[in-house]
């Protein structure tokens, strides 16, 4: 699996798993909910400073994120 | 520290630790040297394929990079 479609499934089951919609993470993270739709497909090569926004806003960080063995190589 | 420093501080680190010139880690990467340098300096913001180029070539993955108290939130 390439390294975006890891980082997209992870975003959707963490969004899942606060129970937040789509539409909710882009109010939150204050990125477009069409960008997070595609980036939870595994389309966009997402930069860094995205990922960060998303992943604040799923109240989390980088270590615990990336934290999974998903991200092994 | 924005995120684009961070990620460009524990770049360096980790060449350094590798004993790589960026000469030698863009050469591995396949990510051009004026781009790693710019990088490693918090200049860019930096894509998730990018990274994945970086992480590699330093051989390492996401899980153990990320791995650090300056990824705390």
């Amino acid at each position: 699996m390439e390294i975006k479609e890891k980082f997209g499934q992870k975003v959707k089951e963490l969004r899942e798993q606060k129970g937040f919609s789509i539409e909710q993470l882009a109010n939150i993270s204050n990125v477009d909910r069409n960008y997070i739709s595609d980036i939870e497909k595994g389309k966009r090569n997402v930069s860094i400073e995205i990922m960060e926004k998303i992943i604040l806003a799923l109240d989390t960080d980088f270590i615990e994120f990336f934290n999974d063995n998903n991200f092994k190589k």
